[in-house]
């Protein structure tokens, strides 16, 4: 089966595909994950995965856009261990780098190591993997890339030092984007995004809606809403499956006070 | 009045600036947000200024961080209209031009314009008025840049055409920090950041300090806690004044239930 992800061969994306599918899919690189959620969409990919929250760095902003945006249904998820390499061309030594390239949160996870590093220059690149394939096809013998060490058997480069993340808590959620809902009697997990009248306590009422059933909220995360400055949707992950009765109530219940709401997807 | 902010002269930061302290302040410009607190922390400056959120594409998610890890106060905001211009060496002709360049948000919210002028490349600079100097000094007559009309009369460019922003409710939310809170009777707003243990109900029942106090909640940020994936901190606004006794309940009772709890500014 094919999957569709934004960045090169060897990406940490590729590897939490693996993780869910097995070995025995295709991946897709694409350029952006703009480009992923519109393969899946026109329906040229059968699904897509893309990165939503970093466990340091945060959400992913424009992924949650784009969830308004496409019409597409989150079917599953896994959390990723990031771990960072850094990575040359076989035989370079440390003494002869003057640069790195990564792509910027990754740089940014690096920031220890980095720092006791201060004659390499960090240069900003669109994708971890993409960072060792450019020094590779460029023969940048003075750089370095950081990415996971599956970047490095592909392009065939070295590791020359491993783990160098600041902190090990790092992972990244990622899910699988599917162009319609799967059903799934085993989903623990529901996505929904909403918005609501512009009215005080609005916000605590449509969370009273899971807190009544003892539905447990597991993510908040707000987006501006164009058009009405100060105003935004609610991006809102609750343990539950939306077809559970409870979680159905719940449901009603928020699109009674809700102006808008739509479900992400049970997984 | 010292002031200090990031990016160059002429930036929207500055004009947020002006609009609060008059025309007398003496605007500091300074390469990134963390050298604003940074300057402001170690009492090298007495007040800085820094956007906190955009109303297209959403909160600066760097200064919400930064807000956590130096403790300085919120002290007043100011909400500035966005609106950008396409500007260049004075006699340059559209016809002539090649590359655009500004900030990647500046960039991304000319995204219609700029979509009908398909044969300019857009280059990312870490500042809008930045940009327009940096066509200036390199003397870049291929290239315009993106950033308000006082950058334009700063560095004697020339605005080849005004408002190209996709979106006219563009505005921004700038704060002014200082070292130490200020006493303000007049204060309408406070912004606070806390932590929770990670049970359920507890967001809901945090948020019901507020609510059952009739205290309208303006915004809800969340980003990661670092150590504890999947936990997070919460920025609330809410509508009043840390030191109204209605207020002054509702932080305690928050103080109760919550892990962690610091005040930013009542402003």
């Amino acid at each position: 089966m094919k999957i569709g992800f934004q960045g090169e061969r060897g990406a940490y994306s590729e590897i939490a595909a693996q993780r869910i599918f097995g070995e025995a899919i295709r991946p897709v690189p694409l350029h952006s994950f703009e480009e992923v959620f519109e393969k899946v969409d026109s329906g040229t990919l059968p699904c897509g995965i893309i990165p939503l929250e970093n466990s340091l760095t945060g959400s992913i902003l424009q992924n949650y856009d784009l969830l308004l945006r496409y019409k597409l249904s989150i079917v599953s998820e896994i959390s990723q261990r990031i771990s960072h390499n850094l990575i040359v061309h076989p035989g370079c030594r440390f003494a002869d780098l003057k640069e790195v390239y990564s792509h910027p949160q990754a740089l940014m996870q690096c920031e220890k190591y980095l720092s006791r590093c201060k004659t390499m220059q960090k240069v900003p690149a669109y994708d971890t993997a993409g960072a060792v394939k450019w020094i590779k096809e460029n023969n940048l013998r003075h750089a370095a890339a950081i990415a996971r060490t599956l970047a490095a058997e592909i392009y065939e480069m070295e590791v020359l030092q491993k783990g160098i993340e600041s902190d090990p808590e790092n992972y990244t959620r990622f899910v699988v984007l599917r162009r319609h809902p799967r059903t799934n009697k085993n989903a623990k997990k529901t996505s929904i995004v909403f918005s609501l009248r512009s009215v005080p306590g609005a916000l605590f009422r449509s969370l009273s809606v899971f807190a009544l059933r003892d539905i447990d909220l597991l993510k908040i995360e707000s987006r501006p809403l164009h058009g009405k400055p100060w105003e935004y949707f609610f991006y809102v992950d609750f343990a539950g499956n939306a077809k559970d009765p409870n979680c159905r109530n719940a449901l009603n219940h928020l699109g009674e006070i809700s102006t808008f709401l739509r479900i992400l997807g049970s997984y």
